[in-house]
C-alpha cells in the first residue's frame, strides 16, 4: 500500500526495537518494533528469507538480531514499512521485557560536572577531579545480570552503611544516564571514526546507587554493592540512525587527548533529559555538554584488544550540568538533604528534537526483612 | 563391568567438568567429564530421561547444566561411573574450549598480603590496606567476555602507559587466583552457611594485568583496561565435592565481621599453587591463609539483593603469602625488576592433597601493530 501523497512518509525514521510478551496470545517474549501505539512483531513481518534472521525474529531477546549486524537491522526496518495485520499488536496488550541480555555493562564517567560534584562529596579537601580524568574516559564494569527493564520495582538494598554494620541503605539515589546498546566488534581496537557502526541504539539508564554503601566500599577497586543491586534501562531501544538530527559537537577538550581519541567529526547526542520524582520534574540535565563522546568511549574500551559483544551496554555515567536544577542525581541536586524513600516513583525522560526516548520508570519498595 | 576387588573404587570423587571439540568426530563443542586421560561425552552417557538434562548434555557450554542444579550434577556423575565405549574419547583427540559463558565475573581481593603489597606499590606513603578492608571482602566486576580458556595466547595490550600516550604495556604481569564457578541463586541474600550449595566447582585463574595502565586509570572507579584484555581460566572445572579433603579453617579475623559474614564452620581450600615461568617455578603461593573465605564472598556479593546466575565466576584475587617466594604476581615477586616478555610461557598449577586442579597456561604474543 502506497500512502496517499498528503501523508508524511511512513517511518521516516527507523523504529525502536524491543521485546514484548503479548498477553492475549500467550507464549514467550518476542522481538518487536514500536510504531506509535502498536508493537510490530518481527516474526510476523515479511522478512527476507534467511534462517539466521528468522531465528533472530523469534529469539526471546534482541542479541541474535544485534549479532547479525547493520544489514539485518536494515532488513527488519524495511519489512516494517508495510506490516501485515497479524504483526500489529496494540501496546496495551503487550508487556515489554528486558530487550537484551546484557553481555558486559560498562559505565563511564563522562560528565565533568558530575565528576567534580561527586569528587567533592566523596573526597572533600582533595582535588575533586583527578589528573587522569581529562586524558581518558574513566569507566568501570558494572553487574550485567541485575540490569532490569523500565517498570521493574527496585528493592531498597542492604549493605554496610557503617563499617561492620549491615542495614538498609539510608542514601538511595538515582543516576540519569544515556546508554548505548552495542553490536559486536572484530579483533583489535575500534577506530574512533568507525565507532558509530557498532552502536545499535540508545536507551535511558537509571543507575540506582546506595551512596552510604558506595562511599565505604569503593576504594581501591571502585563501586560494587552500592550499584550492583539494580540498573534500569528503557524497554525500547531507539536506533542511532533515528537520532541523526540530534548530533551536536562536543565541548573542546583541554588538553587534547591521545590520537586514538581524536575523531574527525566528533559528536554528542543533544538529549534534553528530565528527572521526575513522584510526578514532579526535579532536574533537567542535558547531554550536550558531556566531555567524552560515545565514539571516544568505544575506542578507549577496545584499545587494549577487548572486543564488543552483541548486547554490550555502554553508558555515559551520570549526566549533570553546571547550573542548579540540571544535576543528574539527588546527591548533587539536594546536597544530601533528600534521598529516595520507599514508595517513591522515578521517571527519567529524554527528548532529542522531536524524538522521545523511551522513559525509564522505577518505584522503590521496602528492603527485605533481615533473613 | 564391576572392577576387580583390588582396584580402587571407580570415581571415588566426582570428575571435573569441561567442554571439548572432538577432532576426529567434527561437530561443535560438547560437554564432558574428564576421567584421567579420557573425556566422557555427556551426550553419550546413560543419563536419566529428562529433556532439560538431554539439552544440557548437548549445549556448547556448561551453563545449562549448571542452571539445573545439584541433582542434575549428581545424575551426570552417576552416569559417568559406567560409561559406554562411545562416550570415551582420548584427551589427545580433544580440544578443550571455554567451559562456561561467564555471566558476571567478580574478582575479590581476599589476600591480606597481596592487598598490603599492592597498596604499597600503588600508593607509597599511605597506609597500604584501607580501613574498609577488614570489614568486608572488597571486590569488583571484571569483563566477562574476555575470559579465555587455558592455552589461549595472550596478546600484549596497549593502553595509556603515561597520561596522554598510547603504547604497548611495559609492565605485563600475571595474577595467580582461585575461581569459583557458581550456580544460580534465588532472590534474596545467600545465607553464609548455605553458600557452598551455590558453588559448582573450582578453577585456577590468571588475571593478567598491565600495571602501568592500571596505575593511571584505577582512581576512582577501579581497574578497567589494565585487566579487561584477558583473564585465563582452567579448561576443566573441579567439583567442589572433590575437594572435601582440602578444607582448612581460615585465619582468625580481627575485628570480627558483621554477622552476615560469620559462618558456623568457616573453611578455605588449602591449595598449594605454583607459578611457572618458561618452565621454572618462580613462586609457590598457598591458599590456606586467605583472609576472606568463598562463603563470605558469596554472602557479601548477594547481601544487596543481587542474585548469582549459572556461570558466574567469583575469584579470590591474587593469592600471596608473607614469605619471599610465595607472591602471587611478578610485581610482588620481583619488585618491578621483571615483567612478562613476548614469548614468555606462564603455567599456574594447583594441588589440594592428591587432587590436581587443571593448570592454566598462557603465552604472551607481541602487541598488534598500531592501527
Amino acid at each position: 500500500m502506497t500512502p496517499p501523497p498528503h501523508d508524511p512518509p511512513r517511518h521516516a525514521r527507523p523504529l525502536p526495537y524491543g521485546v514484548v510478551r503479548v498477553r492475549v496470545r500467550g507464549g514467550g517474549p518476542r522481538p518487536a518494533l514500536r510504531d506509535g501505539d502498536h508493537a510490530l512483531l518481527l516474526a510476523e513481518l515479511a522478512l527476507p528469507p534467511d534462517p539466521d534472521l528468522a531465528h533472530a525474529a523469534r529469539a526471546p531477546e534482541l542479541n541474535a538480531l544485534i549479532e547479525l549486524g547493520p544489514p539485518a537491522w536494515a532488513a527488519v526496518q524495511q519489512a516494517a514499512a508495510d506490516p501485515p495485520p497479524a504483526a500489529r499488536v496494540p501496546l496495551g496488550d503487550c508487556e515489554p521485557v528486558r530487550p537484551v541480555r546484557v553481555s558486559d555493562f560498562v559505565d563511564f564517567y563522562a560528565s565533568l560536572e558530575h565528576a567534580a560534584n561527586l569528587g567533592a562529596i566523596f573526597r572533600p579537601g582533595t582535588p575533586p577531579v583527578r589528573d587522569n580524568w581529562r586524558h581518558m574516559p574513566i569507566g568501570y564494569h558494572g553487574r550485567a545480570s541485575t540490569i532490569v527493564v523500565s517498570g521493574t520495582d527496585v528493592r531498597r538494598p542492604s549493605g554496610q552503611t557503617a563499617l561492620g554494620a549491615l542495614a538498609p541503605t539510608g542514601q538511595l539515589d538515582l543516576e540519569c544516564e544515556l546508554g548505548y546498546v552495542c553490536g559486536p566488534s572484530a579483533a583489535g581496537p575500534i577506530a574512533i571514526d568507525r565507532a558509530e557502526e557498532h552502536i545499535f541504539g540508545v536507551v535511558l539508564v537509571n543507575d540506582w546507587s546506595a551512596r552510604d554503601v558506595q562511599r565505604l566500599e569503593y576504594e581501591p577497586l571502585g563501586p560494587f554493592l552500592g550499584k550492583s543491586f539494580a540498573t534500569s534501562m528503557s524497554a525500547w531501544i531507539t536506533p542511532l540512525a533515528a537520532l541523526a538530527g540530534a548530533r551536536t559537537p562536543p565541548p573542546p577538550q583541554d588538553p587534547p587527548p591521545a590520537p586514538y581519541l581524536i575523531a574527525q567529526r566528533p559528536w554528542l547526542l543533544d538529549v534534553e533529559l528530565a528527572i521526575e520524582l513522584n510526578g514532579e520534574v526535579v532536574s533537567r540535565p542535558r547531554a550536550n555538554r558531556l566531555y567524552w563522546t560515545p565514539a571516544q568511549m568505544l575506542a578507549h574500551l577496545t584499545v587494549n584488544g577487548a572486543r564488543l559483544s552483541a548486547g554490550d551496554l555502554v553508558a555515559t555515567g551520570t549526566i549533570s550540568g553546571a547550573d542548579p536544577g540540571t544535576e543528574g542525581s539527588l546527591a548533587e541536586r539536594y546536597g544530601g538533604e533528600r534521598w529516595l524513600a520507599d514508595g517513591d516513583a522515578v521517571v527519567l525522560r529524554g527528548r532529542a528534537g522531536d524524538v522521545e526516548l523511551d522513559p525509564v520508570r522505577g518505584r522503590i519498595v521496602a528492603a527485605s526483612a533481615p533473613g
